[in-house]
C-alpha cells in the first residue's frame, strides 16, 4: 500500500444551520454537529483507506462557541496519522460573519476509525505522511493520545507510555 | 445550592435502531448514537443543576461493537462530578439481545457541560457527592480528566496537572 | 412460557423536545409525541414476548397540556394485559419543570401490539401478572377495552361483551 | 358561524413509504403512520373551524395490514362531527398496488382536535352537516363515542351515558 | 398499453410548514418544497405507467412567493406528456389563507422522470391523452421544452428543434 | 460593490448516502438530491452578496445516473452570473468510486437566488467576473438562460429575447 497526504484525504462539509438543529439557546445543537464531523470525518478515513471505515473512538471534542440559527458552517477533516488498522482523523469547524465573510474557529475535534472488511473484520491501512507543519504537530500528538487512549482503557500501565510520560516527567 | 448525588440526575434514554440511522454495514450510524448520548447527557446535566446547558466538550466515547439495526439500544446518563460551573456527566450504553433479554455494553462517553443563563453566561453549580464505589472511582478520575483537559488546551502546564503527573512518575 | 410481572416490560424514554418537532404553538407536535410513544411502547411489548412486535390498535391517548420547546419529556411504558398473541400496553407520559424539577402527567395512551415471527405470523405470548394496585386496575380494565374493540369492530355483539355491559346495567 | 359540510374539510395526504420510516419487518413503522394521520387530520380540522388546532385525543386507530417499503400510501381525513369547541376527525387510510392501481384499506383512526387562540384558550367552531350515508353513520357513532371518552375520564357516570347505554341494555 | 388522461395520475400531497422545514426567514426552505414536489410528481408518473419511475430532470421550478411556517401547502402534479419511456408531470403548488381559506398559486414546477425495471432498464410507457384546456397547452408546450433539453444537452442542433425554433423566428 | 470572482463563492458539500435517503432501488432519492443541491447553492449565493438569499428558480437539473446508498457525493457550488437582484448558481455534483477513488460526474443544476433584506425586499448584488474558460461559457449561457426563462414566463417576447434568438436563426 502506498503512502499517502493529509491533503489527500481533505474531505469538506459546508452547510447552515436550518431551524430542526438548534437548541433551547437557538444554536446549532451539540449532537447535531458531532454527528456531521463524524460523517465528514468518516469519509475522509474512507479515502485514505479505500474501504469501509467504522468510528472506533471519539478522542476530544471542544465546543469553544455557540454556533447561531443561519450560520455557514464548514467542517473540514485530514487523516492525522495512520496506524496498523486505525485512522486518527483530525477535524477543524469553522464559521463565518454572514455580512464580513470573516471565518473564525468554532471548534474542533479528533476521532478515530477502524478499516473493516463486509464482515467487520479490521484491515489494513496506507501509512500517513504528514507534509506542513501543522500536519506533522498534529502527527506527533497523535502517538501520545494513543499512548493515552491505552492508558484509560487500562490496556498498558502509564509507566509504558514513553511518549505521553516524557511530558510529565 | 445543595448538593446533589449521581442518582438524582439519573436520565435513561431507551429506543431501538431505525433504518435510516444506519450505516452501509446496516448498523448505528456513529454520529447518530454520538447526538442520542448528548442529548440524554445534557438532561442529566440539566437535571444537576436546574439551568439551561451546553455542550463544552465531548471527552472520550469509545465504540466497543458495532449496533445492528432493530436493537434496542439504552443510553444512561449520570453526572460524574462538578466543578465551579461546569458538570462531567458518565454515559454507559446498553444493548439488550431480543430473544434472551441479556444486556451487554456496547460502548460508553464522557461528556462536559456549562450551565448557563438565556444570554449564554456560564452559572454555579451545585457539588455533586457520590455514592456507590463506580460512582466514587468516576468522581476520582473527572479531575484526572480536567487536567488532561486543560493540559491539551494549553492552559496549564503538564508538571502543575498534580492528579495527572501522580500516573505517570 | 413464563409468566411475567409489568415491571420486567417497563421502557422509559426520555428526550427533550427539540425545535424541528414543535407545532404552530411552539409546542411538541402531537404526531411526533405519538411516535415516541409508539417507540417506547413497542420496546416494552418486545421485551414482554421476546419477539417482534406490530402495532396493532391506539386505543386511546388523551392529550391533556400543551409541552413546550426544550421540555424534558418522560415516556415511560409497561405491558398492562397479554391476551393469546396481542398485549396492550400503558404509557405515561410525564413532564418536568426545568426550575423546580417538578413533575406532571401531560398525557398517557393505550396501545395494542401482536407478536409475529419473521413472515409476520402471530405467535402465542408469556402471561401477565399485575402487581402493585394501579397495575391492577389497569389489568381489570383492558378487558372491557379489548371487548369494547371487539364490539366496535361488529366481531362481538354488545350484549355479549359481560364485562362492558356491567358498566352500563 | 355557518355550518359546513365533510367535504369542505376533506385533506388528502397522499406519500410513498421511504426507507427512513420502516420497522424491522420492512413495512412502514406505526409511528410514523400516526403522525402521518395526525398532520392530515389536523389541517382537516382546521379547515372545518379555520384556527389553530391542537390534538385532544387519538380515539382509536386499527392497523389490519403491513405497508410494505415503496408503497404509495394515501391518508384522507375528514371532520366527522363538530361539538362545541372541539371536532372528531375521521381519516382513513389507503394503500394502492403499483402495478394493477387497485386500492385497498389499509387502516382507519378517529382523533379529536380543539380550535384554540394563540394562548391556547378553546373558541366555537361551527356545526358539521353530513351528507352521505357513510358522513352520518359517523356522525351518530361520533356522540356514542364522546360519552365513552368520557366515562373513560370518569367525567359522567356510564348511566348517564344515554346514548351509549343503549347499545348494552 | 392503454392511453391514459391526467386525471388518472392526478395526486395530492397536502401538509404543514412545520418549524424543522423552514428557512432564516421562517419560510418554507426551498429544498424541503423540493423534495416534496419530487414525492408527489414521482407518484405520479408511477400512476401513469405502473412501474418503478426515477427522476431524470427537473426542467423548471419558479418560486413566486415565501411560504411562512404553519401554511397549509398543497402539491398537485399530473402526467402533462408521455414520450416514449419518458414522463413530464406538471406540479401546481397552492397555499391557502388559515382564516379566509383562500387558495392561491404559491410556485410550479416541472420534472421528467423514465420508467424503470429493477436493474435500471428503461421501459415504454403509455401515452397521454389531453383532456382540458390547459392540460392541451401544457402538452403542446411539453414538445418544446423536450426539444429545449435535447438543444442544452447538445444532442439536436437548435435548428433541428422544429417546434422550438418555430417561437422564434 | 466590489465585483467577485466565481471562485469567491466557490462552496463544496461533501457527504454520504445514509439509508434514510435512499429510494426503492436503493439509489439516493431526488428530492434529496434537489435539497442538498439548494443548500449548497444558497450558500455560494450568499457568499456572493453577503446577504439573506431565497431560491428564486430552479432552471434545469438533469440526474446522469443513479448513486448508490454509501457513495461519497460531492456537491460544488459556484455562482455563474450575477443580475441587478439575483445571482445564478451551477451546481456540479461528482461521486467517487469507492475503491478507486475514481471522481466521476452524476448530476448538474442551475438555481437561481434573489438577495433580500429581513423584510425580503430584493437588494442589489455584486458583479461577478468570470475567470477560467469554463466560468466564462457559463457566464454567456446565463443570460440565454434568462431570457428563456423570461419567454417561459410570457415576461417578454421570444423575438425580443435577442441573445437567444440567435441560437435559433
Amino acid at each position: 500500500m502506498q503512502a499517502k497526504t493529509p491533503e489527500h484525504s481533505k474531505t469538506i462539509l459546508t452547510d447552515v444551520v436550518l431551524p430542526g438543529e438548534t437548541n433551547a439557546l437557538n444554536s446549532l445543537f451539540g449532537g447535531e454537529l458531532l454527528a456531521r464531523m463524524d460523517r465528514a470525518a468518516s469519509i475522509s478515513a474512507s479515502r485514505h483507506c479505500r474501504n469501509i471505515v467504522v468510528t472506533a473512538s471519539v478522542n476530544h471534542v471542544a465546543f469553544s462557541k455557540p454556533i447561531p440559527l443561519g450560520t455557514v458552517v464548514t467542517v473540514e477533516a485530514k487523516v492525522s496519522r495512520a496506524f496498523k488498522t486505525s485512522m486518527e482523523v483530525y477535524i477543524d469547524v469553522w464559521i463565518e460573519d454572514r455580512v464580513s465573510g470573516e471565518k473564525s474557529k468554532a471548534n474542533e475535534g479528533i476521532y478515530t476509525f477502524v478499516a473493516v472488511d463486509e464482515n467487520g473484520k479490521p484491515l489494513s491501512v496506507p501509512e500517513l505522511i504528514p507534509e506542513t507543519e501543522l500536519e506533522k504537530q498534529r502527527f506527533d500528538a497523535a502517538l501520545r493520545r494513543k499512548q493515552l487512549s491505552l492508558v484509560l482503557a487500562g490496556k498498558i500501565k502509564p509507566r509504558d507510555a514513553t511518549e505521553l510520560r516524557a511530558l510529565f516527567v
